[in-house]
């Protein structure tokens, strides 16, 4: 049985705003062994969107409408189902009280408008929704469903955990999808692709989708079965043929992002670590601390972006910035030393380098990155050049530091 | 004339894809005046796709699909909208050819598979694709127009400047669209949206939307009229009426973001910046420094998430932590002074604070962040409680810090 999520709302057609209520029920349906069979974004206009559910009753067992239950004039989505389904609107003496009652209860007037709320699609089931005054609606015709879900996250997924999902579970054949999610740095996309597309492309199943960020691949993969244990048998069967040609260029084999799987080792092994930031400012420090319990392995470190502060913050030896340059080697390992010592961690990164537009020389261009590591081993630099904007430079930037340090970890 | 978007590929119906080339569509048809009438997001899947795309002929001038012209027998545009308008798929000698010089220019051996790419849709031509293989088509039926756009958004994004709009420029009915955008910093979108509600109901032209994210709300203003002046009007009357009520929290009338606003401040008064960030972990320095150019005013600073580095680096007095703990206004404004000191910058942000989820107490929770500022005109610490997890308390406690900064300056 498939599934088809219509999202309702003129304002999902600008440039500024995308649905992504749709991801949160893709995964809910797929977790049920629900493929979802199509998407569709249709403003707020009675007639096309009652032909959109139409045709989607007419194609797919299971049809999700989100959003356009407000209680406006632009809230066309109780009309439009009733429309396509041939039905009336029904008033609902029960469903008007409770809202009538949480108006009272914030101390608010209720507007007259707000009784629109309460209508329901002659047959349908309310599904109650305590974060809002719109309920949803669930509604049967022949084999399909049909529900109509408030577009608020906060009230749509609640209602879709406690209320459709239940429901559905009554009436979907189980499919089990089990999926793996390997994360490899240090390689671009088609790389990857070039590598491992001759393992992946033998089987239909799983399915491989590969994602990529800058520095960051993941390999998803996705097996659908009539049972758990086929499902991953099937991923037991194609993953370590993944895993022999990537060798330790995997970080990851549950889809844990670089910087947790670094903290993790820092916390097994006691460790701390420091940084020193020039052309990253701060997004190396920002990404080790957005893992909550990073406390327990960061300790700090310096944002040296003049070389006044290289200096007078982390103990760059000024002849050394003179003879080499801040965009080098030599500083970038005393940038790594300097902050070490200074906060007394075990292990040290620090990035200096040109992250663009502005900056570039001939020898130096944008792009141009060194990073330093110091550690109880010993300390180095690694120079590298990547390709593309500022953000993006400052990602890679980050993305090998860490990659650096995991494998100094290893 | 209106516009739909039909973007192919089984990938962008998974939970972890969304299809965001039809954010750039939008906003270029926009920029002709055409509205985008729906979205759709189709599988790899001939008979699905051809008929989607016959429906959306049937109702729109203008009907876009994006991906699926790939070598691969999953990518199945070409065969769908040939099979929708009721055409053959006709071999292009010249454009096989130019897929072959183009992996002789890679050093590449082209496999067989890539020839697929050279069928076009009978009478459609093709759209010549610099950036990759696959040539886009533009093909048009009775008095509609399809094109067939690859997906990759480097390939997608400049066939579609350089040949779908002189071609639709022609075509299409001149529109002016004009927009405008506010943005907020420190209230929350339900407050915004109440207090401004009252002027923008008033007009259907231009419609209002309000986005937020967290400590930042935007309201976007868009007129569409027959002439440029129109649309100009418009903006002018509705306009001034939101500034009033607003006041001063406007930070941007341009959609220009916090951070730029501050920067381009500390850049008129030839004033510099450092920071000093515990909870937010280098988030602060992170979004200064992502604007290009932020050198000129941006020094440095400390990231000092232990107590020892925040007396270590910042020279935060160790009773003062013990008496008042690192989360307090005195400590906020010792570390924003240390730091300013140090650095010798004219201004000086610090942030300390509960990120969550651990770390909270009775008397100050997850979400309690303390801000101290430093300035030429003294010194002074501000408490906050935030509510949501760890990101939103951090990227909260940031725009807070901003615009305390931006506040200080004005």
């Amino acid at each position: 049985m498939d599934a088809e999520i219509i999202a309702v709302g003129s304002e999902l057609l600008t440039p500024a705003r995308l649905d992504t209520n749709s991801l949160f029920l893709t995964e809910q349906l797929n977790g049920l062994g629900v493929e979802v069979a199509g998407k569709m974004v249709v403003g707020d206009d009675v007639g096309r969107l009652a032909e959109a559910v139409r045709a989607a009753v007419s194609r797919s067992g299971i049809v999700i409408l989100t959003g356009g239950l407000g209680p406006t004039e632009d809230d066309v989505t109780r009309e439009a189902a009733a429309r396509a389904l041939g039905r009336e609107l029904v008033y609902q003496e029960d469903l008007a009280a409770r809202i009538e009652q949480r108006f009272r209860r914030m101390d608010r007037k209720m507007a007259g408008i707000n009784l629109r709320q309460a209508y329901l699609v002659q047959g349908g089931e309310p599904l109650p929704n305590p974060n809002g005054t719109a309920p949803g609606q669930w509604i049967t015709q022949g084999g399909a469903v049909i529900m109509l879900l408030p577009g608020p996250p906060p009230e749509l997924e609640p209602m879709f955990r406690d209320h459709c999902l239940p429901r559905l579970e009554r009436l979907v054949p189980k499919q089990f999808i089990r999926t793996r999610c390997y994360r490899i740095a240090g390689m671009g996309e088609s790389d990857v692709d070039q590598l491992v597309a001759p393992v992946y492309t033998k089987y239909r199943n799983p399915v491989t989708t590969i994602l990529a960020a800058p520095g960051d691949v993941q390999i998803h993969l996705r097996a659908r079965c009539a049972s758990e244990q086929e499902a991953e048998r099937l991923l037991a069967e194609i993953g370590p043929e993944i895993e022999r040609l990537l060798g330790d260029r995997i970080y990851s084999r549950d889809g844990k992002p670089l910087e947790a799987v670094v903290g993790d080792r820092l916390r097994a092994v006691q460790a701390t670590i420091s940084v020193a930031e020039s052309c990253t400012g701060g997004l190396l420090a920002e990404k080790i601390t957005s893992v909550a319990g990073s406390s327990d392995y960061f300790v700090g470190g310096f944002l040296v972006y003049t070389n006044r502060l290289k200096t007078a913050l982390a103990g760059v030896p000024p002849d050394l910035l003179a003879r080499h340059g801040a965009v080098s080697e030599p500083v970038a390992e005393a940038l790594a030393l300097g902050v070490k010592a200074r906060t007394e961690s075990t292990y040290a990164l620090a990035i200096t380098g040109v992250a663009g537009p502005g900056g570039g020389t001939e020898t130096k261009p944008a792009g141009t990155v060194v990073i330093g590591l110091a550690g109880p081993q010993g300390s180095a630099a690694h120079s590298f050049r990547f390709l593309g904007n500022r953000a993006r430079v400052r990602a890679l930037a980050v993305q090998y530091a860490l990659d650096l340090l995991r494998r100094a970890l290893a």
